[in-house]
């Protein structure tokens, strides 16, 4: 209720204050090297899923609509060949980042920080010379602050809201934290950025596996970009409104303790949490996955499976429950789909997301043989999967930590083999190894927004 | 988590589908007199509302941005003389409307739905040849379905949520009603367009008193306008988006009844329940001020005022129980500001929301003397103002149904000097009354952009 000073002289400052300080002030050279290094990873991670799902359809239909709309051409509709205002862009670059769900989880939350970070950060790179460890700074702070206001929303603490989507609530903060640190905010601007950014926040879940699920990453993103360049010419707001009274916290988790935000901001850092997918669905699926190639590969070819019994954490199947899924959007969230087909396929690849696959009426025969099973005991990168044959056999494997999860994190020569694959979909071979090298070598880019973008017309 | 149909054969449709069907099927030769003539009055006060604020510093900022990322020159920014995309026109008008807390006010629900109703309508109406009746019709439908969804989303009924700003989560829905309608979206696109609508809510009034606080408004409406243009070319999400299990009104009012929404609807309009504001602050200050104009009225001149007691209905404080204002936005939610202003002034106006005012010493001290009550037997329109003269002298006034409310409306004479008050502050007096007259004859325009349009410049 307050657009001037925040805090009573001599007080702790408040949530908001805290981290818009944190914000203004943080720098790629103050970062650990695991955490430099995470910062290029993500990026390499989150182009490649642009690059890998710019051609799909919600990403058409948004783009026609920016189109429509039209703005100056400041930044790349990457891979449409087609530019458009930096808030336009960012929106359309996140929703292709994120439409083939393919991105990045931060298990803790189950939420995606890097398109927002990523597609905010870069829309900003092409209006204006930004050195790549200034944009890798960005970038590790607008992920961190992501997955610690999403943390903080999680009530309890152990567990995610189910309800809320929680990177359409983060993940304009993220966005507007990142832009503010490239922009220069000063500190009460950064305060307002966050009140204008958390202003925007909101999305549910039930509109998983539909073009909306993405939707609302891309909307988080533009969210931030408007934040950001809002309150950097003067748009003022709330400077406590993350933890004030009828803010932020209060109505979307009023149990919420504001000083879980600031524990160990700077020392701990939430982006070495995040993971990126080897398998392009609900990250909660990951593990019933590694547990059904490791079945498949003992199988004889042809073997014949009479039934499957998957034992899961509880969160699989509140978040991707869906027995039949009827197009690949849905498919994403549908564990019985992608345990079918993994068994079936030996493969869980953007091959398994096709329609084709879904209508195989082999795959969807076994689909409704599939019994899942909830399982307080597991962890939420932990499943156990069973196959009974026809013949009587049983085979069965338990992941005790998932691929690609945190504590055991894709290879960087597993990211660069994903990156390949999204995008040479789009771009020819060399044209691939080229883009590659320059996103492995970001922090040494002078002018990443240049650099970068001369390599994906 | 369906795109597809949404309700199995025969079974009653959901209330997402029912909304749906309504809006698309909505027209204004369907509408009761009485609802036509409101339609009017709402698009005379609003528009009055958007002159009256266009300068304002917060639309000026926003404008600036708009700017900045450009967009086709689709529709003005009224009264800035220049143009924009439809999305950002809707913004900043938005703002414009709102930033003056001048526009109009659901009591029932402390909802401001003109603002997403006519911003998003007539920066449409500036792109393609609408007509006056099917402008209105949209705008009542727009304005029907806000109200209706702040009543499903209000907590118990009898009360308002008053930590999220509900403008901002009926907002989108409304404004995506309207022009969905206009547009001619199927009953499946509009579903969509429904829960593009609803992912975009969000908003909470800790920002109450600073320029975001109009920006949720804006942005309510923005909102409404991107979900209708994506849907209208596909882009889809869940057809039961607003009943859902993890849906729309299960993550922001678990408990609502989604009938409440469709409870007399096309038979009982929620937009007769609407009304005008005759002052320019929080609706919940306006008895107060009929009390303490009725006072000053009585008094001498010079007279000395020791001390002031209002008796007022619980939200009048929860909302707007800012002690000591420091800024013209701050003042709209300060009680005690009003309530000094009104007793030393005899006026409740614009020049009152001054920063001379504000800062006004005889007005800053008698707001130190200003002691409110909460008194739960009050009504919302209702309030008691006591004032004790420095001779010992005292004076009351009590609210029995403020003016300007839904039961004692402004008369179509009040909105007309209303709106000439606002208009001329940025238009010549003959130009004024030719506007004036073009609104009060809206219904009769072939082309309500073009029309209306020519007369803003």
């Amino acid at each position: 209720m307050t657009a001037a000073a925040p805090s009573p002289a001599g007080a702790e400052p408040g949530l908001t204050q805290a981290l818009a300080r944190y914000a203004v002030q943080a720098r790629y050279a103050a970062l650990p090297a695991a955490v430099r290094h995470e910062a290029t990873r993500t990026f390499v991670n989150w182009l490649g899923c642009v690059l890998g799902g710019c051609r799909e359809p919600a990403v058409a239909l948004a783009a026609q609509v920016a189109v429509q709309l039209g703005g100056r051409p400041q930044a790349d509709l990457i891979g449409r060949g087609v530019r458009s205002d930096i808030a336009n862009a960012a929106f359309v670059n996140c929703i292709a980042s994120s439409v083939q769900a393919f991105d990045d989880a931060h298990l803790a939350t189950v939420t995606h920080p890097s398109g927002p970070a990523g597609a905010s950060l870069f829309a900003l790179s092409q209006t204006r010379r930004i050195g790549g460890e200034d944009f890798l700074g960005a970038l590790a702070l607008s992920v961190e602050l992501q997955c610690r206001m999403a943390n903080t929303l999680s009530l309890p603490p152990s567990q995610i809201n189910v309800g809320f989507y929680l990177t359409g609530l983060s993940g304009p903060i993220g966005a507007a934290a990142g832009l503010g640190n490239l922009l220069g905010l000063d500190e009460q601007r950064m305060a307002w950025a966050f009140c204008l950014a958390a202003s925007q926040g909101g999305g549910f879940r039930s509109s998983h596996g539909t073009m909306t699920a993405h939707f609302r990453a891309g909307h988080a993103t533009r969210s931030g970009v408007w934040a950001a360049l809002l309150a950097d010419k003067g748009f003022d707001g709330d400077a406590t409104s993350l933890e004030a009274d009828k803010g932020f916290l209060d109505v979307y988790a009023a149990q919420a303790d504001p000083a879980l935000a600031l524990r160990g901001l700077g020392v701990e850092h939430e982006m070495l949490r995040n993971s990126y997918k080897p398998y392009p669905c609900g990250i909660v699926i990951h593990p019933t996955l590694d547990a059904c190639l490791d079945i498949q590969r003992r199988l004889d070819r042809n073997a014949a499976l009479a039934s499957v019994t998957l034992r899961v954490h509880p969160l699989a199947l509140k978040l991707t429950g869906v027995r039949r899924p009827a197009t690949p959007l849905e498919s994403h969230v549908s564990l019985y789909h992608w345990a079918a087909a993994a068994l079936l396929r030996g493969r869980a690849g953007l091959q398994e997301v096709q329609q084709s696959c879904i209508d195989d009426p082999a795959v969807a025969a076994l689909r409704e043989r599939v019994e899942a099973v909830v399982d307080p005991s597991l962890g939420r990168d932990q499943a156990v999967a069973e196959v009974t044959l026809a013949d009587g056999r049983r085979f069965s494997a338990r992941t005790e930590v998932t691929r690609g999860s945190a504590t055991r994190p894709l290879t960087d020569d597993e990211v660069d083999a994903k990156f390949r694959d999204q995008a040479s979909t789009v771009l020819p071979a060399a044209r691939v190894d080229e883009l590659l090298a320059a996103c492995r070598g970001v922090a040494s880019l002078q002018d990443v927004g240049r650099e970068i973008g001369a390599l994906l017309g």
